[in-house]
Order: structure tokens, then C-alpha cells, then sequence
């Protein structure tokens, strides 16, 4: 390819994302006044198309799965990608339950009376338009095409090359439940190529049209987005998770979390990868904690004085105690006491979920207030970190940022908020 | 100056900037955890040390007058600059007030239980660390650094080169009183050099270590900011506030709330700075409300309808509708019911604040829920927005964008949140 026929086809990317975003920022100004009966007949319109283009779907995902098993790609791989009846009908029941979660938008947070006789509302608005940037699996498309509905906001979705044609098959079926409920098309839009300069020009902020960024997919991807966005990002980088079992720690409690905390799904971001024993109990619970870990299979990565305990274990290296492995690999360490664990948690930590075990009231009270992560669990498993087990319904990712969503992102945490002012006829002095 | 000079001092300020920053996260991270008792204590002894330090608050004033009169700075800037005794109390009164307010951090904004008895609780935390980059007024250096504090957050003062000397002085009686309760000196820093490329190194987030910058000044300060910064920023480019003077507005109450609205002061952001009125009532409530602008030395930039009906008008070019005056100057235009000014604010407005006056409620309701503004008001002046006047206590500036803040900025939405769970040893099934 010659220079110019890049510079030609990067332009031609550029006006069509830049069209993309246009017609979205039109279609969050329609949403936005949208009422939930309507968005919620487009939802369980979206779900039904869904069930009934099921062949078509698992047809385009077929292609995709036959060009990746082509290409060599790993099971894991492959297996993100490939849908199946159950998950298509999961799908559209996620949406289901979508439409049936309450409506954030118009809600009012708070509300007062200025003694000059104005009444002031905080009230609940949508974001705008958000953009979802995700890799290989399929259904994102549709969760976050639904969610961002659900708040009045307008998608753009960039799904991975790989599963092109299986989220697209997707897309046309929301695109359609839009359509039936009157809903502008525009409202959930899927960028039309796999040229990656479409990622770059999201990133950008396509002229002022994305409000924000919500990057799916693995530790790469989210780096990318994250050094390069010019609008802001929910996303977390990864989910260095500690269990602390401290010195008033019940046993049998301590446990039953560090093996649910690490074994129970080992590839999610909730999941435990750091385990600091109290050196107070380090001498009753360290070792039939390991030998509970071990007997499920984890490799244990241990500080000198772990190792000495626990001869199964191998020594941790300096960069154990800040790798997410996603495997069924724990790193160990004894630590002096309360402040010592935060100050652990806190140097090698990555501010996305920690949770302590304690009998002890105070020691609980300290570390939920002091460990400044988005989640701090109190005598419970590392993996409840999930917008489904929180209550909300559905997540469109966890947000390890300090600025606007943090934790979980439902459907609450993609709306904004306004001031309205009701006054009679009230002058400033 | 060589290229090489040129070069170890932009590494020099580089260098610095890190340090700041690395301190400013230093501090934040003692500051999340102070008790509100210990930061009420500092606010109390900063403005204590400014009441006693007026005289060398004053002294180091007269220098940074002396140097703007000598460059002949305009009056207008030379009045922001200018410190009096009076500004200096009322700058110590508005440090006590912010003591005086509720602490936001820690509080619990919403709990609920989950069916496996988990409890789930949202509670405040402080952002982390602010940037606050600022022009002339010497009293930013105080307001901003307070309200700050009081939300647990750091912040990092880097005010204008020509009040150089004042801020300091006002900056050395806060960092006394930072002292002086035993809270970290480098809770609030102040940049300790007029290179502007210290600005940059703000903008581009101090390695990680500036979570939001808010920048506080004109329109070129703004817009600078808003297109450099790698870091969220709290701002509003500008204000282009309407008032739509509705088929139903009693007349009255209209050319109390448009005087008001436009005249109080026209220097500041909530001012209005365009008129619609309703042809349907243009023919009686047009020219009394005119005459009323006119007669306070207001000029009037009206449409064709507007000439026509008030000849003392001139015509108004489509830069009009977009333009912020900031000054005693309005444009008027005669709109086609509540739809077309809808689209006119949604078209040329900024969305900080627009009012609608009228005596139908359901025009009022619409009005609230479809214009998309910080602040959208029914039957008031657009002056109020305001944190003060919205019962904040204070206000570190107010936000147009449409995450995390938005209007009056106080000491609230200085926080962000984390979940807090306590369980009784839930494991995830």
C-alpha cells in the first residue's frame, strides 16, 4: 500500500466515524426524552429478535469461529467466541432483565428548599453517548448496546475482528427492536469495519460526540485505551485481589473465602490473587489454608517465612506480589499486623477489590475505611465484585478510576445529572 | 537562551512537578483518613493565620499591584488582582464557613442487603488529588485549598504568574494551619515557579498523580486546559445563558426575572445573554421588558420581529447567538413556541443555565426536562447558579461536562465512593 492510499483510506475511516458520531450524538438527544415504557418495548423487542434469528446468529458465529480455528487461535480463545443456543437464549434473557430493571433517568437523587423559596432537584440524565470498545466475545454487543439503552445513552460499539460478522448478526436484531419501538436506529450503532484507525478515532472522541469510553477485554487493550483516550475511560487495568486474614480470623471462615476467593473461577478480575496471614494466626491457619488451596490444585508463591511452613510452596519473587495471575496461582505472605497488610495492599495493590477476615469489629472497621479500593469485603469472598451479585441487575464492566463510576458500572452509574430550579418569580439580591 | 538550557530547564521543572505530585499523593492518601475534627482544626487556624497575616498578605499584594500597573494591565485586572483588608476577612469567613460544613467523606450514600445477607454500603471517599490552575484572583489560592481540604483531597495551587507574590503569602498561612493541626504541609502546595511549562506538566497528570484539574480563569485558560489535559477536567468553557419568556409568562414577573438575569452583574457566568420570547406574546411583553434593559444601559441586539417591533435595537448576526457577552449586551430573539427555543439553547447554548418563565406547567415541565444543562430553571433568574446560592457553602467553580460534576462544584462533588460489604463468610456459589 502506498502512502497516499493510507492517507486516503485513514480519511475515509475518520469522516465515517466522525458521521458515526454525529448520528449518535442526534440519537441521545432523542433518547434522552425517550419514556421507559418505549425503551423498554425496544429491549424486550431486541431480546425477541434475538431468539428468533438464533440460526442466523450461530451461522455468522460459525464463520468467525472457522476463520479463528484457522488462524491457529487458542481454545480459551475460541471458546469466548463461540456462541451456542444456551448463550444466545442467556443473551436475550440478559436483556430481559434489563428492561425490567427501574429506569435511572429523570429519578431524583436529592432535592431542598433555598430559604428564598426556591426548590432545587439533583435529577438523573443520561450520559450521552458512550463507546464500547471490546474483543472477542459476542454478547457484549448486546449488553452493552442494552444497558446504554436502558440510561438514554447512545452506543457505539467496536467489536473485535474476530467476532465481526457474530456481532453483527447481533447488532441487526437490536438495531431492528429499535426500529419496532419507534426508537431512532442511530441509538445503537456498530462501527462498520475492522480497520483499526476506528479505534483511534473513538479515542479521540469522534469531534466531541463520545462522552465516554468503556474499554471490554484483556490488560492490553485496556492500556491502549487508557494512555490514549482524550474522554474518559470506565475500565480497570486488572484485579490484584487480597484476601487478609487477620489475627482474629476464624478458621474455618478464613478458609472457605481464600479457596472461594481464588479457586472458584480463576480467570475473572474479582478474583483472589494475594493471600497476607496475620502473623499472629500464621502459626493454626497457614497451613491448612494452603493445604486447602493446594488440594484444589493452586500453586502456591510464598514469602521465605510461607516457604519455611509450607515446604509445597515455591518462593515468591519481588513481582509475584504485583501479578494478576487469572490462574490457579496464589502469592503468600505473613505480614506483621493490620497496618502492615494495608501498607501491602496499598503499595502492590490495584485499587479494585480487597477483603479482610476478622472477628474483630475495629480491625474490619480500620481496613474497609483505610484499604482505598473501589470494593472492600468484610468476612466475604473477593469474587462477589460483580454487578449481578451487587444487585444491579447487569454491569457493563468494574471501574477501578476515582472519577464518576467506580466498582460495578450498571445502569445508574451511565447516567449524569442536572439542577432543575423551581422558583416564582425569584431575583438575585 | 540555548536549545541545551532550554532543555535542563524544562527537565528541571519536570523534575520538579513529579515531586510535587508525588507528595501531593502522599498526603491525600493521610488525608482520606483524617477525622473531620482534625481538618475543621486546620481550617480554623488557616483563616486564624490570615486574619493576623493581613499585613504581609497586603505587603506582598502591593508588589504584584505595583508590577501590573507598571505593565499596564487593565483596570479590570488590576481590581481582581487587588487585595483590601475587606477582601482579606471575608477570604478568612469564607475558610470558616467551609469549617463549618458537613464532611462528605464517609458518609454512606446508599446501603441495601442482598438476599445472601451480604450488606452493601456506597460511602464517600475523597477524589485524591485536585489541580487547580487559576489567573489574577489572589483569594482562589484559599477557597480552592479549603474546600479541598474539607473533602479529604489534596490539591496542587498553581495560580497566575502576576499574583505570584500574594498567593504565596495567603498559601504560607495555610500550610501553617495544616501544620498547626498536624496534617501533612503538603496537603496543599503551591507551584513554586512562574514557568509556564509547569502548567503542562499539570495538564499531562504529574505521572498518575493529579486525579482532576480544575481550572479557573477566562475563556483562553479554559479552552487550553480542556484540549491539553490527559486528566478530567471540572470547568465550563462559557456561559450562554437564556431566559425563554413563554406564551403563558406573566409580564412582570418576566421583565423583573430578564433585568435580573441580565443586569445584576454581567461579568459572570450565569448572567443571560440571550432573550427569547414567544411570538405569541411578543406583542405585549416585548418592548416593556426592552425598555426595562434599555433604560438600566443595556444594549440590544434583536432579530428582524425585534428591530421591528423596537427600533432603539440593532440587528443581531448569527455570532450573536453564540456569543457570551459578559457585558451589558443582549440578544433577542422571537421564537415559535416552546419547541423552537428548545432547539435555539440546544443549538447555540453552552449548557451551563437557561430559565424558562411561565405560568403553564406543563411548558415548565418540558422546558426542565429537555433543555440540557447544568442548570435549567422555571421562573428565576439565571444568576443563581452559584454554589452559594444553591446552599453548597462554596463552590470550587462550576462544570458544564456532564461527568462526575456538573453546575456548582462544592465539597461533595470534590468525592468519589467505594462499596463497602460486610459479610458473615458468604462464599460466590
Amino acid at each position: 500500500m502506498t502512502a497516499e492510499t493510507a492517507t486516503s483510506e485513514d480519511t475515509g475511516v475518520a469522516a465515517e466515524m466522525l458521521e458515526i458520531g454525529t448520528h449518535a450524538r442526534a440519537a441521545a438527544r432523542a433518547l434522552a426524552n425517550a419514556p421507559t415504557e418505549q425503551k423498554n418495548r425496544a429491549l424486550m423487542a431486541m431480546a425477541r429478535n434475538i431468539r428468533c434469528s438464533a440460526a442466523s446468529i450461530l451461522g455468522a458465529n460459525a464463520l468467525d469461529v472457522a476463520d479463528a480455528n484457522r488462524a491457529g487461535m487458542a481454545a480459551a480463545f475460541v471458546d469466548r467466541l463461540k456462541l451456542t443456543p444456551d448463550r444466545i437464549n442467556a443473551m436475550a434473557a440478559g436483556i430481559e432483565a434489563i428492561a425490567v430493571l427501574d429506569d435511572p433517568v429523570g429519578t431524583v437523587i436529592t432535592g431542598w428548599d433555598r430559604p428564598n423559596g426556591l426548590h432545587i432537584d439533583r435529577v438523573r440524565t443520561p450520559l450521552g453517548v458512550v463507546g464500547i470498545i471490546y474483543e472477542s466475545r459476542p454478547n457484549v454487543t448486546a449488553d452493552a448496546g442494552a444497558l446504554c439503552l436502558k440510561a438514554g445513552n447512545a452506543a457505539i460499539l467496536r467489536g473485535g475482528s474476530d467476532s465481526f460478522r457474530s456481532s453483527g448478526a447481533i447488532h441487526a436484531c437490536l438495531a431492528r427492536g429499535l426500529n419496532e419501538a419507534g426508537l431512532p436506529m442511530e441509538a445503537i450503532q456498530m462501527v462498520p469495519t475492522r480497520d483499526r484507525a476506528a479505534v483511534g478515532e473513538m479515542l479521540a472522541g469522534l469531534g466531541g460526540n463520545v462522552d465516554v469510553i468503556v474499554p471490554r477485554g484483556g490488560k492490553s487493550l485496556v492500556a491502549r485505551v487508557q494512555s490514549e483516550a482524550r474522554v474518559p475511560v470506565f475500565a480497570h487495568l486488572e484485579g490484584i485481589c487480597h484476601i487478609y486474614v487477620h489475627a482474629a480470623a476464624d478458621l474455618d471462615m478464613a478458609r472457605d473465602i481464600v479457596l472461594n476467593g481464588k479457586m472458584r473461577r480463576t480467570g475473572i478480575c474479582g478474583a483472589t490473587e494475594t493471600l497476607l496471614v496475620d502473623r499472629a494466626v500464621a502459626g493454626t491457619h497457614l497451613v491448612p489454608i494452603l493445604e486447602a488451596l493446594a488440594a484444589a490444585g493452586c500453586e502456591i508463591r510464598g514469602d521465605a517465612d510461607t516457604c519455611a511452613a509450607f515446604p509445597a510452596a515455591v518462593p515468591a519473587t519481588e513481582e509475584d506480589w504485583s501479578t494478576e495471575y487469572l490462574d490457579a496461582i496464589i502469592s503468600v505472605k505473613i505480614v506483621d499486623g493490620l497496618d502492615a497488610a494495608i501498607d501491602h495492599i496499598e503499595t502492590y495493590g490495584s485499587h479494585h477489590t480487597d477483603a479482610i477476615v476478622t472477628d474483630d469489629a475495629a480491625a474490619a472497621e480500620r481496613f474497609l475505611a483505610e484499604v482505598d479500593s473501589a470494593i472492600v469485603l468484610h468476612n466475604a469472598s473477593t469474587q462477589f465484585a460483580d454487578g449481578g451479585e451487587f444487585g444491579m441487575g447487569a454491569e457493563i464492566g468494574i471501574a477501578t478510576g476515582r472519577m464518576h463510576a467506580r466498582g460495578p458500572v450498571g445502569v445508574e452509574q451511565l447516567t449524569s445529572f442536572k439542577y432543575r430550579v423551581r422558583g416564582t418569580g425569584q431575583t438575585r439580591p
